[in-house]
């Protein structure tokens, strides 16, 4: 008996993100891992769908009937989780097929990543949801997020009820995406979409870029990938969705050593770097070099404009950051901008030798009492110079609480004009003071990057994302 | 008339960092810059010895008499701070040198950082203190630190009182490195001696490198570069020093552009960067790639014990880290652990499947309700498998505050077991939680990183720095 879901023309995927309903199917009991808990997170983030916990041997659990299996469910299921023991989810999936179920989240481990005898399980499930119209995200899997909707159908519980909405969508081979894992409520970014593939036997990343292409919350989609599955549709999809939106990768298992590991992470199966990195320059793709930027760098993205050209200018409150930053500018293709006459002029009339390429605050702030005074205009000369693209501001916390409200003053101010694409950095002697202002530039719209050299990459970023962007619509200028 | 100074035997450095009397000529204003500051910062923080104010238009701050120049001090004087006008520089010096200063920290800028003029002016005053006998620091310097001393002459006020004594030695040709910019007291390791270059028209590079590496406070020595003095003799004192401490050198302006920064900066010259890279190998300095590394792997060295070899372990609460990390590690030179079989049958005997290279205590964590019970014995299995030199130590922070104290409650005796080179990156939910566990590890004596990379490469340079050691002491074994 094949029950029609609720929704049928949506895109596939979508019964993930945005499903009515959700099955729970397992591991009910209470503690901050499983079925217990997915049903709390949903309840307390406002999913506003049905949701059905399924499990042999419990009758209820938080206020709802749990039904002994899917069958026996009453109405169409989108969506379902299955946190059980591996060798139980290929009759469970067969179960969700003649109930015409959508999606499956396979969280249980136990597959590929495990041995012989597990890679067989999931080559098995994977034919049980090709011919049974499922589309399985996993196995081995910490699940989604979709927190605009209060679609959190995640295992653990910790972290959802502080995810922001926002545009950034993160994808990975690993739970650590997930806000069980990384603080996103700390953050000064919202997201999209989070997906953890896990052992990727279906739903992969040309699946996620195609959708996530067309998601309208989605400014910029990020991924972390142990493998790729098929490099030439990557590359396809890649060339057409870096057209609306940047695609920053992450891959691992760069070494041998490193996919020997991936190996049992989730079973895939190691690209050789070289050829990934060809895939990257030609798919378009902005390739990421550490975990850190994972999360660090797509949100230059999310608030920024895109920068008109590579120029780079720099205002800090000391010369040797000046020296770093530059040499890592020229490392990542950016250039030194020059400053026009107009500028330079102004600047050398605010504090004598100001007006130069690298704008060096220093020394009118150990000259000058109240140097807060004369900050606006300096930033304000420097954020309308028609011969910088995009910005490497530094900003020491200052003397005391007070410079930070003033800051937040002068940068409230600041947003007004400002249509640059601006990274910042804060260093001062006290970690709860950066903090503090770092948190509240965010809230303005400036990024505030934990280093420096993660500031000048942000931006180098942002510049050959625009330079891509450019030669895509010359292209297309030139086609029609 | 030249008055001996009140101690003569000690090396010419140590007038700088363990003077008995200190001049502070200029700039006695109150604000959060010059001479009323240093005063200040050396009342509180204890300085034992004298102080002499120097000024013409003053006759008394905070409770000492000024005095009109240093001709009319009373008595010898160590050290003096120089905060006027660069044209000022030169008498003054000359003065001092009439007196039997032995030590000179010159504050001003506008010397070769500036222009032609000031470039002579920087000559002339290199001369007079050649002659006058008198070392100098600077120009253009933000001064320098000896927190167990309570000598701190810097003309910042911030972030002093909040400097911890201990074994790390910093300096650099940048402000930077100083506590006004740097939140020392927020971190989890002490400060021996900060010493900031300015423009080094005599103190440079090697005359630190000897004087840090007789100092027993000193365990580590750390230095950022904008250009080297004399390479041949920075190779024969390094050749020296590294014997007894690690020495990590960090080198800007690798870049034409970041050359003229570094021009206009301290008006050092940059050194070609490869002749620097055969310079650091030569001498077996340990070279650092970005601003962030100076503040952050030193500390390896202030806690841990040096590894025997580059076998490199791993825990790890997920595979993905798992696999970035060993890659990051293969790439910088260590190998993979193979645990002994009775670690792999310990650690399979706790939880199946355990027992491998990449020790995932994820699976465990998801399955075992208490996963926190069966965490010591997987620690402390690892922690005494001769097959591991160094360990890539991740920790989730939990599901909630207890689990915070329960980590400290298990580190605290697994800190009484370890002798391995142990680098831990926490990762979790909450910055806060991650902050407090952060704090609370390095104080009971674990360096906790703050990103994946930056762990690793800690190990990574450990294992060198071990490698080196091991290499001279084989050298003279041969040699006697």
């Amino acid at each position: 008996m094949m029950i029609p879901s609720s929704s049928t023309l949506k895109h596939p995927l979508s019964y993930f993100f945005e499903p009515e309903t959700i099955g729970v199917i397992g591991l009910l009991r209470e503690g901050f891992f499983g079925g217990y808990v997915v049903i709390k997170t949903l309840l307390k983030n406002g999913f506003s769908g049905k949701i059905y916990p399924v499990h042999p041997s419990y009758k209820e659990v938080l206020g709802f009937k749990v039904y002994p299996s899917i069958r026996e469910v009453p109405s169409p299921v989108d969506l379902v989780l299955i946190i059980t023991g591996n060798r139980s989810v290929p009759q469970i999936l067969r179960e969700c097929a003649e109930r015409g179920v959508r999606a499956a989240i396979v969280v249980s481990d136990g597959f590929a990543e495990r041995d012989e005898e597990g890679a067989k399980l999931q080559k098995e499930i994977t034919e049980i949801g090709k011919k049974g119209g499922i589309r399985i995200l996993g196995p081995n899997t910490a699940g989604i997020a979709n927190p605009s909707k209060g679609v959190l159908p995640n295992p653990y519980e910790l972290g959802y009820d502080r995810l922001k909405s926002g545009g950034v969508a993160l994808c990975g081979q690993t739970g650590m995406i997930n806000p069980q894992a990384f603080p996103y409520g700390d953050l000064g970014y919202g997201i999209s979409k989070i997906c953890d593939f896990g052992n990727k036997c279906d739903v992969d990343e040309c699946d996620l870029m195609e959708y996530l292409g067309e998601d309208p919350e989605t400014k910029v989609i990020v991924f972390y990938l142990e493998g790729i599955r098929d490099g030439r549709r990557l590359m396809e999809v890649g060339r057409r969705v870096r057209k609306k939106k940047p695609i920053l990768v992450l891959k691992s298992g760069r070494t041998e050593e490193g996919a020997k590991a991936t190996s049992s992470h989730t079973g895939a199966l190691a690209v050789n770097d070289r050829i990934f990195d060809a895939v990257c320059r030609q798919a378009g793709f902005l390739r990421l070099e550490s975990f850190g930027e994972l999360f660090e760098l797509p949100k230059i993205f999310e608030s920024q404009n895109l920068p008109k050209g590579n120029r780079f200018g720099m205002v800090t409150f000391t010369g040797g950051v000046g020296v770093l930053a530059m040499d890592e500018a020229i490392r990542l293709g950016l250039r030194p901008s020059i400053p026009t006459a107009e500028t330079i002029d102004k600047l050398n009339s605010i504090y004598p030798n100001l007006g130069k390429t690298v704008i060096d605050i220093g020394p009118p702030m150990a000259a000058v009492n109240d140097y807060l005074s004369i900050y606006p205009k300096i930033m304000e000369a420097v954020l309308n110079d028609e011969n910088i693209d995009c910005l490497f501001n530094v900003i020491w916390t200052g003397p005391s609480r007070g410079s930070i409200e003033e800051y937040i003053r002068i940068y409230r101010r600041l947003k007004e004009i400002n249509e640059k694409t601006v990274a910042t950095w804060i260093y001062g002697p006290r970690i709860s003071l950066i903090q503090e202002l770092t948190f509240s530039l965010e809230e303005i719209g400036f990024p505030v990057f934990k280093d420096l050299d993660m500031a000048i990459k942000a931006l180098a970023l942002a510049s050959r994302y625009s330079l891509i962007k450019g030669a895509d619509r010359d292209e297309e200028d030139f086609d029609t």
